[in-house]
């Protein structure tokens, strides 16, 4: 009993493209991921095209198969998707104001692409990895902060691309100013460029260094650690009392900090259910994970997002 | 052409049980209300399910059918639905700790019985009134603040009974202390309940008298007028980045104000928008509305919650 070649299997490409380097996998229906390719990009619509498009045809090339042998084609970006999932707008990180991806990528490729905003492609992944029933709210803690939800293995795409924004939900309105115009957002408590601009000083790792002069007592590293605490338990407390999802897993470049971060966390949830009962029986730790660092759920879930509706409605109830 | 009469059309019974009286309906499945009742009723378990059957028994009689003759009756409470929607849980309010309505009123009125928390009932009922596809967030503001979700006539209940508690979202963590034990939840801005302990005076109508006194002037006043349009605006911004409903409905009883209110809170959120193009983006203003006064969109919201989910999602998709 062996199982049949990768070429012989339903297989999807997954992309997800950041500001400067590009996550593709190759992965079955079922999340089994068979390819990952990490590469460079450039800056720009062209650059955008380009390289999904010759790492879509090298990982076919690995595969001994043509690009339309693949089911489809996911491309995850920061920006916002339209409910048509063809086209992409606003990719301020990637020079692209408006890219119709599917358009650009479809006659060169021979299967059919779709695109995502990339925090909800990385939702759809988590879920998958996740694996389990009900609805997975995945918090994305990167350079800014936003969430996905999925249920049973249907995304949830609100009306106006502005679902899982949390990162701009106000946590405290005397906190600082944020670059949105609002006082005190999420974002600018736990999301990784607020914390570089406040920390202000030129590391690579800013939020790492913040975690290591505050446990080596620097005042002001402790009140910085302490907002990111403060600000990721307020966006799952607010998750929870919107969505009420079973799941909620962190994922993003701050999930770097593995357990360092997550121990804060749980300790300000813990705080907050101490003073208040209703806080405690909302039993959010116990629904709380925390991807592996560089875990491909954003690709695996662009993977995920061309699936046709028909057969995501099938996945689902099936 | 004369439409069937009402006793054989399809009829549903929706009950919207509170502290001191009943609101009940006969409707269509297209939510069409052919008789309205309301009485008072008492406390506990056995005075609730006395009083929604005798109501249900005089509904019955009105249009000369037998209860069995109801497709249904839902009854929506102020408390939590257990997942079956047979039983209710933590109904303080009528002093009901847990009862399984479905297994009380089934043997006596011969029909399928459901319950569900009475805001969720609501927003069903706000989204059939509205009668538009997508997503409604309908916000209850009434002695404490909470929200139900309904997508294309299918509630969204959650995972633990939780989901559209947003009136325990912390708007100001240095805000007043809440009864829950945390600090500054939007109930304690915007909810009657706590209006009425921070104002003080004992009046019938204390957030009625809250706005006349802030229009005399009074600087106690002012800042409570002022803080129940930030809690209602922080509500609806809330909503809209996690959710991102098509339409936001506003009911409960604090719509007895009606435009007092709504310009307020219209205000606050043009005030926050001035300061963040990214709020403007949201539009909100343009996807609120108002519900008239004593609207009975509980009592229809309750007919509906115990459509079969075979038939629902045939409504919801046909």
């Amino acid at each position: 009993m062996t199982s049949p070649a990768p070429a012989l299997r339903v297989l999807r490409l997954g992309f997800d493209v950041g500001g400067s380097k590009i996550d593709a996998v190759a992965a079955t229906d079922t999340g089994e991921i068979v390819r990952r390719v990490r590469r460079s990009t450039g800056w720009g619509a062209d650059a955008v095209v380009g390289a999904v498009a010759e790492t879509a045809v090298a990982m076919a090339d690995d595969l001994g198969v043509p690009t339309s042998a693949f089911a489809s084609v996911g491309v995850g970006i920061p920006g916002q998707a339209d409910a048509d999932q063809r086209t992409i707008s606003h990719a301020v990180n990637l020079g692209i104001e408006r890219l119709d991806l599917a358009a650009a990528l479809e006659p060169v490729l021979g299967t059919r692409v779709r695109t995502e905003n990339d925090v909800k492609a990385a939702a759809l992944g988590a879920a998958k990895l996740h694996g389990r029933p009900g609805t997975t709210a995945y918090l994305n803690i990167g350079t800014g902060i936003a969430a996905g939800f999925v249920t049973d293995g249907v995304l949830w795409r609100g009306a106006r691309g502005t679902s899982g924004e949390v990162g701009h939900i106000v946590a405290d309105p005397n906190g600082p100013l944020c670059r949105c115009g609002q006082r005190g957002c999420i974002e600018m408590y736990a999301g990784g460029g607020a914390i570089a601009r406040r920390w202000g000083k030129d590391v690579a790792f800013p939020v790492v260094d913040v975690f290591d002069a505050a446990d080596a007592g620097d005042p002001e590293a402790v009140v910085l650690r302490d907002g990111i605490a403060f600000g990721v338990a307020s966006a799952l407390r607010l998750i929870a009392l919107s969505i009420d999802p079973d799941f909620m897993v962190l994922g993003g470049g701050v999930t770097a900090l593995g357990d360092r971060m997550l121990t804060r966390v749980m300790a300000e949830l813990e705080r907050a259910a101490e003073a208040s009962p209703f806080l405690a029986s909302l039993d959010l730790s116990s629904r709380v994970s925390v991807l592996p660092a560089r875990s491909p759920v954003a690709a695996l879930g662009a993977a995920l997002i061309a699936v046709h509706p028909h057969e995501q409605e099938a996945h689902a109830h099936g």
